[in-house]
């Protein structure tokens, strides 16, 4: 056998592109059979039928489950569930592990009671856990009977923590040694195992009591001296997680010092569970991902194929939201409706004005949101952050709004409603560079994600408080 | 010594209010040094000085590199340079890889030549390349020449990929066993290391000729059988990777693997290098930051506390991008001058047409841009999810266009008017949803990142086309 010389992209590309072909050829017979019903056909096209189906199987069973998740997402519902009938019954829970929730949810609506269970059956306590809050209640009861005590101890104390704590996410496999052993007696006793957990990097050492007392990191054990005592080998200086922890701060603390494993203590130091390093990963990809849907007003993830209503329901809230704002700056306008009629010019340039501090004020926020996200700013620096945020709208407002204070005095050919114009620019760009700074940083301080609604709020503020400004000193000054 | 047991994020906090106290009492003797000049208290507050300085060197020596570079981050500048003046030279070159590129900038700006090749000697080749880049060209000529062959040549690899290739992010530090041994062979092999590499799940299997065979997991090493041949017990179905490949694909196949270290070989299967999975940690935060900016319209990462000249060159760009497209749409309201002027209600009205066009093509873009960087979506799934996407606009459309039609009937009286709003905000939604998908489809087929720009050119489309929509509508049948 040789290794394989394909780059992972491509052979994922490849691997899709040939179940959506076994796809369409069955689909082809399909149609076929049931157009022409000429009785004597039927068994030859059933034939067909089932060769292109025994080869999709084969293909599916010789794929990664975290492959066959990736295919399944890439597919139309339709497809998704021809192939997920096909898929092995026992693969079944590693793979709705590895889909997203909004496809997990497609295809747990598409099995029944006994198939459920059968498939939550395969998985480990953590895993179990994670899929729980999917599950038909009847069924998370059924897998349950089903465990030991052990087990169903480790169920319900990862179901008892938020999803984003560090207790959700940490696993059971533990692999414990004392510090009073020599590495030789720790080797012997790693070789009773019949595999050790995936990953494993370090094994965790601990006293009579489960307390943690250190770390034996593998790559240490392999190089020490076998008479060496496991205490004078292990590193003491532990990043040790307590359940309760925000999995956020977990994720960046392995990011921080690129760690693999860690364990997980509780209040006593009792070594309760592990972190993984690909646990953490997820984390990591989901923050960031949800950072983004969320700045843009999407509740969250969406399956691509969602129906219709399912993706109306998705966006709703925040285009209400939207919706509202508009309203109001809308009725700004029409406070100064007087003033727009004498000058028809306001009505072109107002949206300018309006417009530009939206995207200036969304740079400002996004910079906050991304350095609260990565735990870089504390409130104490929002004065400074906000006098600095304040220089640049200046400038920004000077520099462009005189540009187009120019354009506006050269197309209407009035200098007054130029200087207007620069005026307006400048005073919405610091009213944006404001907002821009201070709605991130009270959401945070509320303990709220600073990234939910941030954009569409400040897009209120400038779009209302720029209409303002700008017909307001067109009122006063122009009038 | 006990285990931690502090939160890691808590006490990444504590240290950075240790340090920003200590700072402050520093700058405080400072202070008064400055301005009462009686002689006779130079010496007292020249030891109190002393002392401030001496604790924070003291504080920072116990601190991980991570921790120090994420205090260098949180400082504003000039404190900033008062603690890198203060950490340990040889500890230099390892903070300036943990930094942004934004602060590596300052901190490389405020080292003269000799400390500058002081710090790069520390590095290994890998490392070098990744800070080669924005050293002065004068420093990495002395330091190259300070390299024996092997590391000159791993260094010349390095810089010889572009920063989104694996070929720049592979380190060399491999551990190479033999097909044909026992892993008893393999164990004693590995204890004559000093140390194995940071992190080792797995060491490579390579043939006479540098090929490579498989891979040995050490977990499967430390439970096998020690009589047992490497090559009856290593893995050969390996994730491996091509030094020209995509770094962001690589960083996806370890987060769809779960692993943790893996081969990077060249054209005829040759060895040459590992991928390890905080390098891709990096990468898949890097990535999902630089698409969170890029839709701001933010050029890169900003150093938060950026003289403001320096931010404002950041934001230029986009901003200038932004000024043109809403010039344009100026310019569409100014063709209808005319219909405004008899139907002044129309400029209050048609920021809302636009507003709501814009936040909902947001919406479909995100969605877009985020399956694409999972690799979720191909080309030939555009139609498909354009007409998902016309139909979500379809429904959003008459329902709050028609909410807003009745408002704007109510507000104004005419029934007429309620209409000619219900029909632009339907159109100007189904053109957002048109441009929402096809922006990023296309700026994906030319390779381009379709993350850059592609908010300020949907919104820039949904402004314009919202107003001509609703003004031309207007004009056709209210005039």
């Amino acid at each position: 056998m040789n290794v394989v010389e394909k780059k992972p992209a491509d052979r994922l590309q490849d691997n899709l592109a040939q179940v959506q072909r076994l796809i369409e050829r069955h689909r082809l017979v399909e149609g076929l059979v049931h157009r022409q019903d000429m009785p004597r056909h039927d068994l030859v096209e059933s034939i067909v039928h089932k060769q292109n189906l025994a080869e999709l199987q084969h293909k599916l069973d010789a794929l990664h489950p975290a492959d066959i998740a990736y295919i399944l997402e890439a597919l139309p519902p339709e497809d998704r569930l021809l192939v997920w009938d096909l898929v092995k019954a026992e693969r079944d829970g590693e793979i709705l592990l590895e889909v997203s929730d909004a496809v997990r949810e497609t295809l747990i609506e598409s099995m029944d009671q006994q198939e459920l269970v059968a498939a939550a059956e395969q998985l480990d306590a953590d895993e179990l856990a994670d899929l729980a809050p999917d599950l038909p209640r009847q069924v998370v009861y059924e897998v349950m009977g089903s465990l030991d005590a052990e087990e169903r101890e480790q169920l319900q104390s990862a179901l008892s923590y938020r999803d984003d704590q560090v207790g959700a996410l940490m696993d059971f496999e533990l692999v414990k040694i004392r510090a009073d052993v020599s590495c030789e007696v720790v080797l012997r006793y790693l070789r009773r195992f019949d595999e050790l957990p995936e990953p494993t990097d370090k094994v965790f050492v601990i006293d009579e009591a489960g307390v943690l007392k250190g770390v034996l990191p593998l790559r240490k054990l392999l190089v020490s001296d076998p008479e060496a005592l496991v205490e004078d080998v292990m590193a003491t200086e532990v990043v040790a997680f307590h359940p309760d922890e925000d999995a956020e701060d977990a994720a960046l603390a392995f990011e921080r010092y690129d760690l693999v494993t860690a364990p997980v203590v509780d209040a006593d130091g009792r070594l309760i569970g592990r972190l993984t390093v690909d646990e953490m990963v997820d984390v990591i990809r989901e923050e960031s991902e949800s950072d983004m849907l969320n700045m843009a007003g999407l509740k969250e993830e969406e399956d691509l194929f969602a129906p219709v209503l399912d993706s109306v329901k998705n966006r709703w809230a925040w285009l209400a939201v939207n919706l509202v704002t508009a309203f109001v700056a809308s009725r700004v306008i029409g406070a100064f409706e007087g003033s727009i009629e004498r000058i028809v010019a306001l009505a072109a340039l107002m949206p300018i004005v309006a417009g530009i501090g939206g995207n200036s004020g969304n740079q400002t926020t996004t910079m906050i949101v991304r350095a609260l996200a990565m735990g870089q700013m504390q409130a104490s620096q929002a004065l400074r952050l906000w006098r600095k945020e304040l220089g640049v709208g200046l400038i920004n407002g000077l520099v462009w709004g005189s540009a187009l204070g120019v354009l506006a005095w050269a197309l209407y050919g009035s200098l007054p409603l130029g200087v207007v114009m620069t005026t307006a620019m400048t005073l919405n760009l610091m009213l944006a560079a404001t907002i821009g700074v201070f709605i991130p940083m009270t959401m945070a301080r509320l303990g709220r994600d600073p990234a939910v609604g941030s954009s569409v709020m400040i897009t209120a503020c400038t779009d209302s408080g720029g209409f303002f400004i700008f017909l307001g000193l067109a009122t006063l000054f122009l009038m």
